[in-house]
């Protein structure tokens, strides 16, 4: 046990988030270990946002809930500190985001519950292996379907849009339905009007006027999903990771993948 | 709207038990619909043990988790009733197992709060489909291997042990897998001794003395685990599903099987 440890990629990242030397994105870095959405909500809240993780686990994939106060995700990441080793956080008060910060060891309460959900910035990595080229823009979109409410928390299906062929839209549907924890299979692919969704007005993403010929639009649930929701709760406070700016755990996708 | 309801043999098999026309064992019956193992705790305790299941899912797969007080399974079985139509409990007060009863309606309460968990009665039935014959016997073993604690909820973790032959554990693995709501793939095959399992004595079945030639024991996470885990954090009062007297869904086997 005198060994040295060893240190695998996503705790040198972690790393260098703590000391403050990365604070940029975590798309398409450290490629092969899950990476996680985060939201800290008081534990008042916590039981029915569980609740509706356990609902809408495909826009809510959940990779681990901490103990109440506990800032160390021990079972994905042990040693590492939900309050320090993310690049960016978003702090949002009775639903109104303020500005973001590097840190928040300030924020940080007893009674606070970190709750870490699989992000799809794991499956573009996957993807990408299986012949389906990075896509040069992701959209963010809401959609008129709704979500199973818990409590407090309910509202609309955010989707993640991204552009593909008709066989690499095959492919990635083969592949994304074995990462459970990364929002799996589709939810929809061609029309986005059928969902309610405005390619006009997304979320992220510049507008889109008409979809080019040759590619159809494949949908899956996305993580800001629950981010909308808890905002329509109106929490007192709420912490999430600043969009792009995911959790990296020890867990490799790998491994969390149905053969 | 007018048209008379699509009854299914899900809806037929409730209706008989409610009515107290089915009293017996749900196993091998209703092939291809979800059955599920029922723990119904008092909304105090059912932060703690929806957490425990979030982090055992391989023992505790949710299906469902119910509104507070109100004994409707919304999602998997609208209309159905969790006070009826189950053919048999068993109650549990602090800890202690009183007699079996055939409905709950007496002991359902405002603040009570239903889970209903994945069984392997579900992929019994694809596993025959793939030439796996039915087990004759299916054993309920201890073992040494700890679940990740929750609150008050921890343990070891039981498991549910089959044998057959090596090309059959394969198949088994592979189908199993599919099946992330119903215990997905073993946690083990071969040597019992490895995860502290004696098949001198069984929770369920008979004790076996040595393994035939030919066959290899399969293990794979029970859900009996979160009896026994519930059992020892004591709740003033829990309700289950009789052993091997399930509630059946609605929904498909088939529709949340990975492809």
């Amino acid at each position: 046990m005198h060994e040295a440890q060893r240190v695998n990629e996503a705790q040198r990242a972690r790393l260098a988030m703590r000391r403050g030397e990365w604070t940029g994105t975590t798309a398409f870095k450290v490629p092969g270990f899950v990476q996680c959405n985060l939201v800290v909500l008081p534990e008042s809240e916590a039981y029915d946002f569980l609740l509706y993780c356990q609902r809408n686990p495909k826009a809510c994939p959940l990779v681990e809930v901490t103990d109440c106060g506990v800032p160390e995700p021990r079972l994905s990441a042990p040693g590492a500190d939900l309050r320090t080793d993310l690049p960016r956080y978003s702090i949002f008060r009775n639903g109104i985001r303020g500005g973001d910060q590097y840190d928040i060891c300030a924020l940080w309460r007893d009674d606070s519950v970190g709750f870490l959900i699989g992000s799809s910035l794991t499956f573009d990595d996957a993807l990408e292996r299986a012949g389906v080229p990075k896509s040069e823009e992701v959209w963010v979109l809401n959609t008129d379907l709704p979500t199973v409410p818990a409590g407090r928390f309910g509202g609309r299906l955010v989707v993640a849009m991204r552009w593909m062929s008709p066989s690499q839209a095959i492919i990635a549907t083969q592949l994304t339905s074995r990462y459970p924890f990364n929002h799996e299979a589709p939810i929809h692919v061609g029309d986005p009007a059928e969902i309610g969704a405005d390619l006009k007005s997304p979320l992220v993403g510049d507008a889109v006027e008409g979809i080019p010929r040759g590619v159809m639009p494949v949908f899956w649930a996305c993580g800001v999903t629950p981010q909308v929701t808890a905002l329509l709760a109106k929490p007192e406070l709420m912490i999430t990771h600043a969009p792009g700016h995911g959790f990296v755990t020890d867990f490799k996708a790998d491994q969390f993948c149905i053969p």
